[in-house]
């Protein structure tokens, strides 16, 4: 019974993640899902992202959290508008919640939405947005072998960001065998090694981003 | 209308921990159901916890994850007999998943049974297995405010581990701060901060845990 239910749900979400992409790719924004456990780095990396496109992009970002406008305030501080939602308990966020909050923006306005999903290595996998691209932030301590005790969420990643790699002397992470894993299941994504911290790698990653908006945009039009 | 349906899913999940529960308490078996992000160092406590109790105490393990066998034999490895539950893409264990698991054990042999979840500081917290004692494993480098952005998980811990004490001076982990938050949501829940790497404060916590199983069987009696 709850399968069949569970089900119903799935679809509409995947309806109006559609309604969510087709406005996203009229009004010209490129907008990217950012997954990965509780503090992975999600919010870090845009921190670190914020002033390599300052004066070139136009960004916003939807936050998603539990509780607390803690990433929000986060974001604002670096001088980027934010809206904050709250799930009130639920492990992810979906299609709706996605068309509710980017009703706050002037979408026109924008080039590029991120959204930070919930911290969360399985829920968030099963729920497209509306996104034109999936990022995984997979942190150095959280170990190498998320991929094979995870799949689907590194299944749907179109990148797989290995932060805090700053940390990589002070841990066994090897990211060679994280890249023979993760080519096994998903061999399309890209991998990037970064520091949002000390700014290594950082740049690559951006860059990258500039160039799937250029790519996605060519795709949308 | 699967907000019913949940719920009447909950209230079976209920039913089938009580009913482990009393099957734990007969047995004498004192059950610990270990919580925390992926990569927080749930197995690694483990690992660590088992040369200081060997030759004192009987343990297995029931290891929950989306997929693989990797923590399971991680455990086999330490010489602790462990039973691995795929959950096939679900986010946590649930009651009847520990009955049947339950089940590959001798648990009137057994003095301690863990139970390390699906990584994830969100599902997990909804779902009771029939245990004890829950205890969240929050590492340094996932950051001090998940408490704030994470609280239900929080609000039923009877102790918070803060792991990979190691990389403090690598990080901005303010412990006084987690402190305070914690102590907010949760003022009867026991922090203790530990490296299972380096070995520093293991010993602490592995102590408490035997006087809490000690409590718990006065209490069952």
């Amino acid at each position: 019974m709850e399968l069949v239910v569970a089900k119903k749900i799935l679809k509409a979400n995947d309806q109006i993640a559609e309604g969510n992409r087709s406005k996203f790719d009229d009004a010209g924004v490129f907008v990217v899902n950012i997954l990965g456990s509780p503090g992975s780095g999600k919010t870090a990396l845009l921190e670190a992202l914020f002033p390599l496109y300052r004066g070139r992009l136009n960004m916003a970002v939807i936050e998603g959290d539990l509780a607390s406008t803690h990433d929000a305030e986060r974001i604002e501080k670096a001088g980027v508008a934010a809206v904050q939602i709250n799930t009130d308990g639920g492990c992810h966020l979906d299609a709706n919640m996605i068309a509710a909050a980017a009703g706050s923006f002037d979408l026109r306005a924008l080039d590029v939405l991120f959204i930070e999903n919930v911290g969360n290595l399985v829920c968030t996998a099963g729920f497209d947005l509306g996104e034109r691209l999936r990022v995984v932030v997979l942190s150095v301590p959280e170990g190498d072998d998320k991929v094979i005790k995870y799949p689907p969420i590194f299944q749907g990643a179109g990148a797989v960001v290995i932060s805090k790699s700053d940390l990589l002397e002070h841990s066994d992470f090897d990211t060679a065998r994280l890249r023979a894993n993760l080519l096994r299941l998903n061999p399309s994504a890209r991998v990037f090694e970064l520091s949002a911290k000390k700014g290594a790698g950082v740049e690559a990653f951006a860059d990258w981003l500039i160039e799937q908006r250029k790519i996605s945009r060519r795709v949308a039009a």
